[in-house]
C-alpha cells in the first residue's frame, strides 16, 4: 500500500463527503435559476437562504450581511475598493499588515495607483503578529479603513483582532477582516470582534472551491463589484452558483460549534509531528509556535533548499509547499518570512506543513519519518558536493 | 405519469450528464489547489488548460486569450470597468444597445455616475435589431469602447455583430459582445467578427452555474477586477473553480462544430410550438422570428396577464418566466419589450418560452396543449369579471 500525506491543507482542503452529498442535487434535477418564480426555481431560492443562514449563524451575523461571493478574492477586493471608492473623493488612508494575502495587498496596490489613497504597512514582530500599539501610531486624521488578516496562511501566525476592533470601532474606522484562514478553526463572532466586514472561503474548510461570502455589517456605503441582475441583494449580480453555496452552507454548519473540537485535533497532529522530527537536527520553527494556530509548520531546514525538500516529499506522495504558492505565476521569495526578518538563508530553505480537518496522527507520522529521511539525503547530497 | 417542460432555458439549463461525470473527480480525489507544484496541483492544473484549449476552440481564440470568471456578469464587468478605467483620464464615451442585459447596463451606469463616462443607448427596431447606420451615427471622437450582444436573452433577436465589427475595427474602437445566449447555439469566430472581447457562461448551454469566461484579445489594456495571487495570467486572481472550469470546457466541447444540428433542433421545436398554437387566437409574437434566434419564443396573449399565465402553467409542471427574470430582487418592467416599443397592454401580457438542448417535442407539445387551455381559462375568466 503506497503511503500519501496531503499536508497543504491551508492552500485547499478536499471536500466533505457530506457536503458533496447536499450539493449532488443541484447539480442534477434541482437546476432551477433561482430568480425565477415557479418551483424549480423556488426550490434553488430556499437552498441559497438555507445556507445563508447557515453562513450567519456561523459567525453570528445577521442573514442580510452574508453575500455570497465567488472565493476569499472577490471577497476581498469587493470591501476593499468597493468601500474606499465609494468615498466621494475616492481618497484617503488605509492600514494593513505587511503580512496579508496579495488580494488585500493587490487591492491596495490599486487604490495607491490608480486613485489617491495612501497606505500603511504594519510591521510584524518575530512572532509574525502586529503590534496595535503600531496601528494606533499609523493612524491618520483620514484613515478609512484597517484590514488585518485573522490567522496568517504561511505561518499559522494569529492577530490581536479583538483588540484592532476596538481600536476601529473608537475611531469610527472601517474594519474589515480576512478570515479565510480562521472559519473553521476558530469560533468567529463578528459582533464581539467589532467587525464591519469580513472575507471567508469554502474550499479552506471543506466545502467547494470558487465560493466564498463576504460578511458586511452595513452594505449600504460599498460599491458592487459585479453589476447586473440584481441577485445577492442588489450587491452582487450574476446567477448564482446554487451547488457551490449549498456547499459552503454544509461546510459552515458542519464546523459550527466544532471549533474547540478541531483546534484540539490540530494540537495533536503538530505535537506528533514535532516529536516525530526530534531525532532531526538543524531545522527551526519560522514564526512562534505559542502565538500560533495549530494547523501550521513553517520550518526552516538547514542547509537544504525548501523547493528540494517539496519536490522529494511530492516523490513520495507527500504534498506540501514553499511560502504559500497561492500562484505558480509569482514563484517570488515569500513576503511573509521576509516580513519576519529572516535570513535570506532560511527563507530558502523554509516549507509549509498545513494539516486539515481529515489528516490523520498516520499521515502525520508518515511525513515526518519521511521528511526525516529526505532531510538527510539532501544534506549528504550537498555535502559530497562541497 | 406527471406531465412537465421546463421552457425556461434562456434562464439557467440542466448540466448536461458527461458534464457532470467530467466534473465528479475534481470534485472528489483530484482536489488539489492547481498553484501548487506536487502532483494533486499539476492534475488541477493540466485539467484548467485542457478546458482553457476547449473554450478557446469554440470561438477561435488562442488559450491565453481565455479567462476564466464566476459567470457572464463577472466577464462583462470586467471588461466594461476594467477596459474604461484603465483610460488614463477614466472617461469617454460608450455605444451599448438599449436591450444590453443588465450586467452591461449597470456596469455602464457605474462609469457614468461615478466617473466622466458618457452612455450612448442604441434604440433597436420593431424586430428587436440595433442598425448599423444608427451605431455610426452615435460614434464620437472619444468613444473608447462598443458593447452588443449577440442574442437577446428576452427575444432571442439577433443583432448584426459582423458589420458592428468592422465599423469598430475601422475606428479602433474596443468591440465587446456579450455573447452568454449566443454560445452553444451559433457557429463563433472572434477573428472573423472583429471582436476584442466576449463573455460567455457556462450554465446556458449545459454547463455549471457559477462558471464562465472573458475572451479579451489583448489583456494589456484591462484592469482585473479581482486582484490578490495572480491566477488567470495575473489577470483574475483566487483560487481557480476547477470543478466548474472542468465542466465549462465539457460543455464547450460537446456544442463545439455541433452548432448547426443545435439550431435545427431548435427550428423544429419552434416550428412545433407554434403549429400547435394554431388553434388558439389572439396571441402576438414580440419581434420578429425571421430575424431571431430559434430557441426564444416571446409572445403576448391578448387579455392575460403574463404573470397570470406563468403561474399557472407552473402548476401544470411548465417552466417559464415573463420578461428576462434575471433576479427576483427587480420586478420591473422589461426594458427590452419597452425598447421594442410595445404598448403597456401587451407588455404585461407577455412571456417567454424558451428552449434547451434537452427539450423534446413531446414537451413542446404538452407545453402549447396547456397554454392554450390555460390562456383560455384565464380569458373566460377575465370575461366573466367584466
Ligand atoms: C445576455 C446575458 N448576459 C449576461 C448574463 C449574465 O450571466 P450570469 O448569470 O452567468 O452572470 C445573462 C444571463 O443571466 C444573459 O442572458
Ligand atoms: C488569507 C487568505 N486570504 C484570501 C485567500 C484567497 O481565497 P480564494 O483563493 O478563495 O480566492 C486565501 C487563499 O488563497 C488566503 O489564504
Amino acid at each position: 500500500m503506497s503511503k500519501t500525506a496531503y499536508l497543504d491543507n491551508n492552500a485547499t482542503t478536499p471536500l466533505r463527503g457530506p457536503v458533496l452529498t447536499k450539493m449532488m442535487p443541484f447539480l442534477k434535477d434541482s437546476y432551477g435559476n433561482p430568480s425565477a418564480l415557479y418551483n424549480l426555481g423556488k426550490t434553488a431560492k430556499l437552498a441559497i437562504t438555507s445556507s445563508r443562514i447557515k453562513v450567519a449563524a456561523l459567525i453570528g451575523a445577521e442573514e442580510n450581511q452574508i453575500i455570497f461571493t465567488s472565493g476569499g478574492s472577490e471577497a476581498n477586493s469587493t470591501i476593499i475598493k468597493g468601500y474606499c471608492l465609494s468615498k466621494k473623493k475616492k481618497q484617503g488612508h488605509i492600514i494593513v499588515s505587511s503580512i496579508e494575502h496579495p488580494a488585500v495587498l493587490r487591492a491596495c496596490d490599486y487604490l495607491k495607483s490608480e486613485h489617491a489613497y495612501e497606505v500603511t504597512l504594519l510591521p510584524i514582530n518575530s512572532s509574525g503578529v502586529v503590534s496595535v500599539y503600531d496601528l494606533k501610531n499609523s493612524l491618520q486624521e483620514n484613515t478609512v479603513m484597517v484590514s488585518i488578516m485573522m490567522i496568517n496562511n504561511e505561518l499559522g501566525s494569529l492577530q490581536p483582532i479583538k483588540e484592532i476592533g476596538e481600536v476601529c470601532e473608537e475611531k469610527g474606522i472601517h474594519f474589515h477582516c480576512d478570515a479565510v484562514q480562521a472559519i473553521g478553526k476558530l469560533p468567529v463572532e463578528v459582533k464581539e470582534l467589532k467587525l464591519d466586514s469580513l472575507s471567508l472561503s469554502a474550499h479552506k474548510f471543506g466545502g467547494p472551491k470558487g465560493i466564498g461570502a463576504l460578511f458586511i455589517a452595513d452594505k449600504n456605503s460599498v460599491f458592487p463589484l459585479i453589476h447586473g441582475g440584481g441577485q445577492e441583494f442588489d450587491f452582487r449580480s450574476g446567477t448564482e452558483n446554487v451547488a457551490g453555496i449549498v456547499g459552503l452552507g454544509e461546510a459552515a454548519s458542519l464546523v459550527h460549534k466544532k471549533e474547540a473540537e478541531i483546534t484540539q485535533h490540530f494540537y495533536r497532529l503538530r505535537y506528533e509531528f514535532l516529536k516525530n522530527l526530534n531525532s532531526l537536527d538543524s531545522w527551526t520553527v519560522n514564526g512562534n509556535l505559542d502565538l500560533s494556530y495549530p494547523s501550521t509548520l513553517n520550518l526552516a531546514f538547514n542547509h537544504i533548499r525548501g523547493e528540494a525538500l517539496a519536490m522529494m516529499l511530492n516523490l513520495h506522495g507527500i504534498s506540501i509547499s514553499i511560502g504559500s504558492a497561492c500562484s505558480s505565476s509569482s514563484p517570488k521569495q515569500s513576503h511573509v518570512l521576509t516580513s519576519l526578518g529572516l535570513e535570506d538563508q532560511t527563507i530558502k530553505s523554509s516549507v509549509r506543513f498545513s494539516f486539515g480537518y481529515q489528516t490523520s496522527i498516520e499521515e502525520i507520522q508518515y511525513a515526518a519519518k519521511t521528511c526525516i529521511k529526505v532531510v538527510n539525503q539532501l544534506r549528504s547530497l550537498s555535502t559530497q558536493k562541497i
